[in-house]
């Protein structure tokens, strides 16, 4: 048996806490541990809220200094899956030919282990810390992020605690370790729309006015036309209708009702209050076509009936503005690397749509491709380099603040 | 208490027999004690299909000659729904304000009632039968429909029995008794469409393949434009899309599949193999449309990726040609309702669209603005008035056979 680097053992005993969310698994107290033999300053707060499970969160800061440069990450996982579809045990961390397997190999708990290995490093080597270090490590990433990151950043400003930077330690990486460096995102909208027609039988239909016409014109009248081109940061605006339901099991009838569920990512050229007034300007031209619209005697169709309701909270979009920040990330993982990494605002929320609201944030992590998939895999390789990226990071950002 | 007249004792009779389909419920077992005793010849056949409830009928001739004039009828009725909404008991038959009330008192125990008080009164008055007057009551017309009026009129066929002319019994009414008779019926088709798309995360839609946008395209190309204006004994063809489903709860996915089902009435201008190439030539254009499809880099779309699969048994058009029996009819139903009936082809299919491979039907009843509803009623008055009608009519088919 060949022994572990530092980042690959660290993940191991990581992948042996079976912390699905929203189990703490060992996980949090692994880390508390280890960082406390460091010299950090811990605290462990869980957070309740009403329908949504109680979550453990860790915060630790090695200093007192300004900067803060804080590491965020998430240590559950999302659920395994069909387990017998694995060829290594989710929960073991086993190593073959260079790759470890194991539920959380990439999403997340290796970037935390590479960070925690990068820190113990830079302490080893005796290295200045010219500012604090601190982590902030949330059990509620994959579940509802009620009670785990907004949270624990609420409370920490409440308090006082001062945090000028932070890294996302999440899956980055399209393709090869380096490639992308996350420096934003999209904002996210999502709701149902329901469109309300009249029951009938589907011999007599002009006694009945069938709901799935309407929601046929609305869906086409969402999707036909580009929101946007796209900006030079963001990609275009796009938007999904992500089911469409009627759940009528009889073939003679005609249902009352259709419903239908959309989700947007949009760029800066809308806020989310300015792309939720364009989808309802989009829906009411759409529900006022007569396309579709069956024909009646002595009149039009009137416009189709229907309303719109939005899931709770909108993430908002942000791109960070901090060039000090994005240039000692980008200038480090180049000089791991080799390669100029990417600096792009794609793919889905992190907690980054919390942290933004408190200070500049960048991401950089693994690659993402195995994530939340069977046999979640991560190679050793990009273990060290990530560690040596993060390592060179906080030689750059706290040697920088001085 | 007011007595009730003969066809209003018989139907009390009748819905006080709880036959929900597919019980029996004692009905069949009251209809062939009365024929009994007028001296029909009774058979009770009871048939069974995989997958499907045995079900009783009952076929009763009264005479040996040609021509076999048939009544067709079912005494099945649909669950009675939300018992305590209603403001009569659905199995009591009771009269208030000369309307009875009961599950079947319209569809179609009513029609049975009428039919079996004119064949009384026929024979009461000592008026002649110049052929054979018979009866073929199924119990299942409200369910699958495999073990009844198709089965046994198989099984008669096979026996070598001849029926020349049917009237069935179904409440074609509209608003007044003798305001409609059936004299056809469109087909019906019915299906699912399936659209394959590639699942994935609503943040990365390159990635996945929405199947929402095909099946909306799909959907569209199914409905927007007429399928013909309609033809002399028939309405335009129609179709409704009776579902659309995802069933995807997570607003952060991509399904990987759409389902939609639907059902076409079409008249005379197509066969149940022309409108189904129909059909199949809209969604094989709609497919190749690019409307809702994002262009991907370096090629267009592919076509939506879908299939196509009917129910079982298509109903096949028809139009009865047998002037003589649709004079017959309409002329007895103007002489006591003081009404000519518009001649029609609309509405769902009846039992009708079996018997019309044996020999011509025609279909006349009760009015049946209240079928399948809660508080199910009908005027004793329309019960004296379709038993008046009934009477007339086989005085006039049985005296015109002569
Ligand atoms: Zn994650
Ligand atoms: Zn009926």
């Amino acid at each position: 048996m060949t022994s572990l680097t530092p980042p690959a053992a660290i993940l191991r005993d990581l992948i042996r806490c079976p912390s699905v969310t929203p189990e703490e698994g060992g996980a949090l107290t692994y880390l508390q541990t280890r960082l406390d033999a460091l010299g950090f300053r811990t605290v462990r707060k869980t957070f309740s809220a009403p329908g949504t499970p109680d979550v453990e969160n860790l915060y630790a800061r090695l200093g007192e200094a300004a900067p803060n440069l804080c590491f965020a990450g998430h240590t559950d996982v999302v659920p395994v899956g069909d387990e017998t579809a694995w060829s290594h045990g989710p929960f073991g961390g086993d190593v073959s030919d260079g790759i470890m397997f194991g539920r959380g190999a990439v999403d997340m708990k290796g970037g935390i282990a590479c960070f925690l290995a990068a820190v113990e490093a830079h302490l080893a080597a005796g290295k200045p810390i010219a500012g604090s270090i601190s982590l902030l490590i949330t059990g509620d990433e994959e579940g509802p992020a009620i009670n785990g990151t907004k949270a624990i950043l609420d409370w920490l400003v409440q308090q006082g605690e001062g945090i000028e930077a932070c890294i996302v330690g999440e899956p980055t990486n399209a393709n090869h370790l380096g490639d992308t460096i996350k420096i934003g995102r999209r904002g996210s909208v999502s709701g149902t729309i329901t469109v309300e027609g009249v029951q009938g039988h589907a011999a007599y239909p002009h006694l009945a006015d069938n709901p799935v016409r309407g929601m046929t014109m609305l869906i086409d009248g969402l999707l036909w036309e580009p929101f946007d081109e796209g900006t030079d940061a963001f990609q275009p605006t796009n938007l999904e209708v992500t089911s469409v339901d009627v759940g009528n099991p009889s073939f003679n009838v005609i249902a009352a009702r259709a419903t239908a569920t959309f989700n947007v990512r949009f760029n800066d050229t809308w806020t989310a209050d300015t792309i939720k007034q364009e989808i309802e300007q989009r829906l009411a031209r759409a529900a006022r076509e007569e396309r579709l619209r069956k024909p009646e005697k002595g009149g039009r169709r009137p416009p189709v009936s229907y309303s719109i309701a939005y899931t709770e909270r909108p993430s908002h979009v942000f791109l960070t503005r901090d060039d000090a920040l994005i240039a000692a990330l980008s200038s480090s993982v180049e000089a791991v690397t080799g390669q100029a990494p990417a600096l792009t605002t794609g793919g889905g929320t992190s907690d980054a749509r919390f942290i933004k609201d408190v200070c500049p944030v960048v991401e950089f992590g693994l690659v993402g491709q195995t994530m939340h998939q069977v046999d979640e895999h991560v190679p050793l390789a990009d273990l060290d380099q990530l560690t040596a990226v993060y390592e060179r990071f906080l030689e750059d950002y706290l040697g920088r603040a001085t």
